[in-house]
């Protein structure tokens, strides 16, 4: 039976199974601090349920719950039981929300954090729970912000370059610190027990589905994305064994049957079906990750569709038929967003994170006491005061460098800039200012894409950021292009969906059950009146962009080093520094 | 007489006048909000008493008092009763507070702030209080910030440099729009008629001294920094009338008798001594400006000796045998400083500016508790958290362009800049980051003057930034070299003093009463081991000091251009911004 056909052809849009015979699936976005689950009807996507279980243990990243002991700087793990709480609790409430009768489940579908790979024996127990291994933090999943395996990353994307290896273009030239290689080589050489005992390096995205299915099976997404498997190979066992003689059978802890998006991986075992009140015996679908997820769910899966995950940080994903090389992309990966495409992924390492840490740490008192007078967050508050003044009055450009820049110039070394303050400047110009340069930083990788051959069609938004409307008509402004925003607030839940929808047979491809159960508002926004004076704007923009960016000026990663270099000698005692 | 072979005969360095015979001179101060008199002791300087009085009218800048009609924007006049409030209360007030006898009183100096030139008759009435022009802003006194005649300046500037001036030299290549020229040039275009009722175009330095003895006499030091006059001769006939024809005689109106400073200009009217409570016939010092009157208080009067007046912006001065030209100064002057050497002035614009700035726009409510709790200012707090790092752990560079650039650029299209930003950056680091720019563009301006072959040879410096400890080891440690502070808070009054001692021919010239009457801490601050990381700090600083000064890019100086655009056509009702 099809749904899709079902809605079609339903007159006046509400479909024919609204009453009793209505299908449903369970998505579920397994996020980095909580895991939500939610009830979709098949038929049209309507969210029916949903509830959100919030992580026991959260983000490991001071100590190792099991002993006290402190972890290192830059270390993030994850306590796995913590996931399988969300199925144990977020489902059956967001079942109970509903209403509806668990009987009519026909399907779950799953995204996760990305890369958050995980030791585990072959029989999928975590190596965390092994007799012995709990007060091993190498034994841990390392959740995607685990950041301590960037001497591996920059050795593994110095010998690539060195070797020539093909597989780096498909990268944008850099293999990432937080994916499954790096992140393996440091516990090879940190912990080689622990690594001698890994059967599988699994992603969570996948082991989460195992316990639901019983069967192991490695999503396309995150092993093209984080495992390097491109055309079917991972690295050379030469090339790994020169990195370290003892990583040169890695592949063995990666190799796993490869599932494409949308398929079925298997059907719920009785133990986890009881373990979330569904029925047994239902489709899983392939496990997935949060950003990639959400395309079906903005309809956004035709070619040339880019659709940008906009909080924290920025995820673009853009589908295409053409395989080429985009500089400064993540990734571009064979079924990596819809099977059968070739799957683009860019990002931004800073957008609401850099307007939080404004808000945090820039903002006056009286700012703070006039948003709540207002009854606004703060957020909210520098927003209405700063677009109250037409483009370019501030006088201002930022670069979004916060973070260091991710696309286009894989620069982690890179560093905030603002430029023409004066003491009439005030607190609300800098924020637009802010926000302007992560819609200038959209529009480098826009341009980016087009430089090569795959360029952007329509543009797509879904995340957090789309409640600031300005901010949203800056986009629409500085792109120059109408921006389509996700009608739905749990976007990659519902993506999951979508997908446990298809797995369980209920669509043909992700593609058509995204038209049916997907949910988007068109050219919500559309270039408007200070598109023209954003131009000049962005010409200046562009110009420090490559200045600090490219060769012009190494005064960014200079102050890097020379920060590296004061804080190093700040903890020997000699180098105390005069009162 | 003199005071100081009194005071060198003097055992164990009390002076020997400590009893009944002792002299006292009288020292004013004009600054922008309020005037300063305090009493000294001619013998060793000694400050026995003072009174500050606030001007009723302050700084004009919004609507003029006599119609209460609004000021166009960049006006900032002042009303000349304010002045002689000053002479009719803080003098007794100041008096009364020493508990001197009045009758030892045997000298009276001033210094005024500068450019702060007035129209008035023949006879010294000012234009504003002239039947019928109370109305007519143009009238008033216009105090040095009175910035609408950046227009004027521009030609004068352009004319100059179009026809090979040879005066432009010695003011670094830029008249400034506060200075005499400017202002009357604006007078002449927009109100003819006041225009034409100038007798005299008189410094208020002048006017105020005029006010004390009867007689003009214009003070060498505003006569050539602010008004132009070179080798004797001011800008030709020739040049006047190109700028404008009406402009022709303008010599007319700035010629007066020069005085050099430390002169008598005249002895104390009847009338006016009955104004303070002083004796009438004792000697009124030749007029002066703050900056340069603190030279002989700060004892750094001998060639190479730099002061920097450290306050809202800092002002540099240094006497010199050489007459060279130092790119980007203020300006050189026979006699600006110290009767009979060469005058260099140099400046920043924004330093105090910049941090009450950034306290006051960028500082979360957290910092702003803090401070409270632990009964600091926030200025103190920032610096107390900032300074626990070693030099360089903040990451950051900024430029202290807020308000432009005087020396050594002479830009005021140029702005604030701050690089090195991450989502780790404390507000304090960003202080510290500012503090530091201050310092590094200080050391630009002593490169310079070492460049011109007139090298810096002992650093002074004084105002109220004196009062950061860490803000000035940071300047010492900068420039590399030991800075001396003066030993009083109330420098220009004090050297105002010394200029009456010297009038009053109790010393024979500044050096001399400096020598007995300054105040200074030699070597107060020594560079101590962080001068060498501020070294690398440095030089990144210099790579963006020539990158956005020097035409690397122009980025700031067409963002600039852009905010001017925008406000004007903000103004036009059509061009309303959307919400």
């Amino acid at each position: 039976m099809s749904a899709a056909s079902e809605t079609s052809s339903s007159p006046a849009g509400i479909p024919a199974a609204a009453a009793a015979g209505d299908q449903h699936v369970i998505g579920i976005d397994f996020g980095t601090l909580s895991g939500r689950a939610i009830v979709v009807r098949v038929a049209d996507g309507a969210e029916l349920g949903t509830a959100v279980h919030e992580y026991a243990n959260a983000v490991i990243d001071d100590r190792l719950p099991a002993t006290g002991d402190r972890l290192p700087p830059e270390w993030a793990l994850q306590e796995p039981n913590d996931w399988l709480e969300v199925l144990r609790r977020a489902v059956p409430a967001a079942l109970h929300a509903s209403g509806i009768d668990p009987a009519t489940v026909i399907g779950v579908g799953t995204d996760f954090t990305a890369s958050t790979p995980m030791p585990v024996t072959a029989d999928g127990t975590p190596l965390c729970r092994v007799d012995g291994l709990a007060g091993r933090p190498h034994a841990y999943p390392k959740l995607w912000k685990h950041h301590a395996a960037q001497a591996q990353a920059d050795r593994i994307n110095a010998l690539a370059e060195e070797r020539g290896e093909p597989w780096l273009a498909r990268y944008g030239g850099a293999i990432s610190s937080e994916w499954e290689f790096a992140k393996a080589l440091q516990i090879l050489e940190e912990d080689p027990e622990v690594y001698a005992g890994i059967d599988h390096w699994v992603e969570a995205a996948d082991w989460i589905v195992w316990q639901l299915t019983g069967d192991y099976v490695r999503n396309a997404c995150t092993a093209g994305y984080k495992g390097i498997l491109q055309d079917g190979a991972y690295p050379s066992r030469d090339y790994l064994a020169a990195l370290n003689p003892g990583f040169a059978d890695f592949e063995r802890k990666l190799d796993a049957h490869i599932g494409q998006l949308g398929e079925r991986a298997g059907t719920l075992t009785d133990a986890a079906a009881a373990l979330m009140g569904l029925p047994a015996g239902i489709a899983v679908a392939v496990g997935n990750v949060d950003a990639h997820v959400t395309a079906p769910a903005a309809k956004a899966t035709a070619p040339g569709d880019m659709l940008a995950i906009m909080g924290t940080s920025t995820c673009h994903v853009m589908s295409s038929e053409t395989l080429t090389e985009v500089p400064g992309m993540c990734g571009v990966v064979d079924g990596g967003i819809v099977a059968g495409q070739w799957g683009y992924e860019a990002g931004q390492s800073g957008v609401g994170d850099i307007l939080a840490w404004y808000v945090a740490n820039q903002v006056p008192p009286a700012i703070h006491d006039a948003a709540r007078a207002a009854g606004r967050s703060v957020h909210e508050h520098l927003t209405e005061l700063a677009w109250a003044e037409p483009v370019g009055a501030h006088g201002l450009i930022a670069l979004d460098w916060h973070n260091g820049n991710r696309s286009v110039l894989v620069d982690a070394n890179l560093s905030g800039l603002l430029v023409g303050t004066t003491i009439a400047t005030r607190a609300e110009q800098v924020y637009r200012a802010l926000v302007e340069a992560t819609a200038f930083g959209t529009r480098v990788i826009v341009e980016a894409f087009a430089g090569a051959g795959v360029p952007v069609q329509r543009f797509f938004a879904a995340g957090g950021l789309l409640r600031n409307r300005h901010l949203m008509q800056t986009y629409a402004d500085v792109l120059g292009m109408p921006i389509s925003v996700i009608g739905s607030e749990q976007g990659p839940a519902l993506g999951s969906a979508i997908h446990a929808a298809v797995a369980a047979g209920a669509y043909p491809d992700t593609v058509a059950a995204g038209e049916a159960m997907g949910n988007v508002v068109h050219d919500a926004y559309v270039p408007g009146p200070e598109a023209e004076p954003y131009d000049a704007l962005y010409r200046e923009y562009r110009e420090l962009h490559d200045l600090f960016g490219r060769g012009g000026s190494d005064v960014m990663r200079r102050l890097k080093a020379i920060r590296r270099q004061a804080l190093a000698g700040a903890q020997q005692p000699a180098a105390e520094v005069p009162a």
